[in-house]
C-alpha cells in the first residue's frame, strides 16, 4: 500500500528515509528544510516538492514524519501542531526522545526509528537494520508498522522505555567502540605500526558474539588475570595518560565483574 | 618446502597452529603437553608423537614451536636449551614475551605470531589473519617468514617493539570492545530487550572503519555536544554505577578529544 508522506529534514536520516520510501513506491509530498538548497536538492531525488517555511506544509500527506535533531522536536512538533486538527499522523526518527514529546499538541502520534549509524557519504542497508516502531494507539501503530514493514525486513515494537534502553546501549556498542578503534590507530599510527594489522582481529570480535554471549567469548590478560601483561600495557601507555586510565579502568572492570560472576 | 616442526603446548594456539601446518603439508615431529591425553589427543590429529616430558623431545625437527602461556616462556626455553648446540630455530606464538627471552640461550630465535583471539571450539581462518614474525638473523627470519607464508597469506615482519604496540591495541579493540558488549547485553537482557537488535549497528560500526578512520566516523552524543543525551543516559546508569562511570569517562574524553583535535 501507497503512503503519502512529508519529511521533515534534509539530513543524513531525513536523506536516506526519504531515498528508501520512495524506492519502496511511496509518495513523498514535501521535504523540508531551513537550508532552501539543501530541501530542492534531496526533493529532485524523490520527485517531490522542497520547502523551507513550516508554513507552506501542504495537507497532501497522510504521516508527517520529523528526522531533525533530537533538541529541536519540541519546538517543531509545536509550530506544526496545526496538522492534528486534520488527523494527521506524526513520527519522530529519535532514539532518544520519547513519544510523549507530541502527546499535547496531537492525538495520533509515534516513534519511526531505524537504529543504525548513518553517514551522508556511505550507503545505508535496510535490509539488515531493525526498525523500531511506536503508535500511541493500536491503530497509529499499525499504520507506521506496515510502513516501516514495506521498506525494512527486520520491524520492532519497541515502547519509549525500551528505545531509551536500546539508546544507550547503542551508544555504548557504536560509538565507545569506535572510540575504542580510534585509541588503536591513534598508538598505531604514533609509532608508525599499520592499523590495518588489527582490522581481522576486529571482525573476529564481532563474528564470535554471533554465535555466543560477549560474556562467553571474553579473552585476553584482565579476565585471565594476568598481571604482569597488565602491568607492561600501563607502563607503555604511560604516555598516553587518557589512553592509560581507561585501560585501568576497563581491565578492573573486567576483572572484578568475571570474578564476581563466575 | 616441508618443514619438520615440534609444538610445545596443546593449548587453543598449539591446537590451531599444529593443523594448519599438518593440512598445508608440513611434518609435526612431536607434540608436548605436560597432559599427556592432550599430548596425544592432538598428536593424533596431526600423524605426530605425543609426549608429556620435554627430555622425550627428539632432534627431529628444525623448528620448536613454543605455544604456551606468555609466563612460562622463559623457564621453558631454558628446560629445552640443549637443542641449542644443534643449531634448531626456537620461536614462542606470544604477543606480549619479547624475543629476547631466548638470547641467552639460543642462536637463532625469533616469533612465530598470530594476531587473532583463539577459541577452542571455533575455527580460525588462516586466510585472513595476519601473522607476524621477527627472526634474530636475516637467515632465521627468512626461514620463519616463509613458513608463515606456506601457511598464510598476510604475513609481516615485526620487531618487539612493534609487536608490543599490536599486543595493547588488540587488547583495546578486541578485549575492550567485547567488554562494551557485555554491557549492553548485560543492560537489555535485564531490561528484557533483546540484545540481537543491536548487532546490525555493531556490525556497521566495524564497516565503517574499513572505509574510513574511526575518528572520521565518530557519531554520538559526546562527539556532537549533546549535552541533554549524555544526562540522560547518565540519569538511567545510575543504577549500574560501573557503567555509569565508565560511560562518564568515555563521553569525555570523546568530546575533549575532538574538540581538541578539530
Amino acid at each position: 500500500m501507497k503512503s503519502k508522506i512529508t519529511i521533515i529534514g534534509a539530513g543524513n536520516v531525513g536523506t536516506h528515509l526519504a531515498q528508501r520510501l520512495y524506492k519502496c513506491g511511496h509518495q513523498i509530498c514535501q521535504i523540508f528544510s531551513r537550508t532552501p538548497s539543501k530541501a530542492t536538492a534531496l526533493a529532485n531525488r524523490v520527485n517531490s516538492q522542497g520547502i523551507n517555511q513550516l508554513k507552506e506544509l501542504s495537507l497532501d500527506a497522510d504521516i508527517y514524519i520529523l528526522a531533525i535533531k533530537d533538541d529541536a522536536t519540541k519546538t517543531i512538533a509545536e509550530e506544526v501542531s496545526f496538522l492534528n486538527k486534520y488527523q494527521k499522523i506524526i513520527a519522530h526518527t529519535s532514539g532518544s526522545v520519547p513519544s510523549t514529546v507530541f502527546k499535547n499538541h496531537f492525538e495520533h502520534y509515534g516513534v519511526f526509528y531505524p537504529l543504525q549509524t548513518f553517514s551522508s557519504a556511505q550507503t545505508v542497508d535496510f535490509e539488515q537494520l531493525p526498525f523500531c516502531i511506536y503508535g500511541n494507539s493500536p491503530q497509529t501503530q499499525t499504520i507506521l508498522k506496515k510502513l516501516a514493514e514495506s521498506i525494512c525486513p527486520n520491524v520492532y515494537l519497541i515502547n519509549d522505555e525500551q528505545r531509551a534502553i536500546l539508546h544507550v546501549t547503542a551508544v555504548i556498542v557504536n560509538n565507545f567502540s569506535n572510540y575504542l578503534y580510534h585509541i588503536a590507530h591513534d598508538i598505531c599510527t604514533d609509532n608508525k605500526v599499520s592499523f590495518d594489522i588489527l582490522k581481522p582481529l576486529i571482525q573476529e570480535t564481532v563474528r564470535k558474539i554471533s554465535l555466543a554471549s560477549p560474556k562467553e567469548v571474553q579473552t585476553g590478560p584482565a579476565v585471565r588475570g594476568d598481571a604482569n601483561t597488565i602491568a607492561r600495557h600501563l607502563a607503555f601507555l604511560a604516555q598516553y595518560p587518557e589512553y592509560q586510565k581507561l585501560y585501568k579502568i576497563l581491565s578492573s572492570n573486567i576483572e572484578q565483574q568475571f570474578n564476581k560472576d563466575s
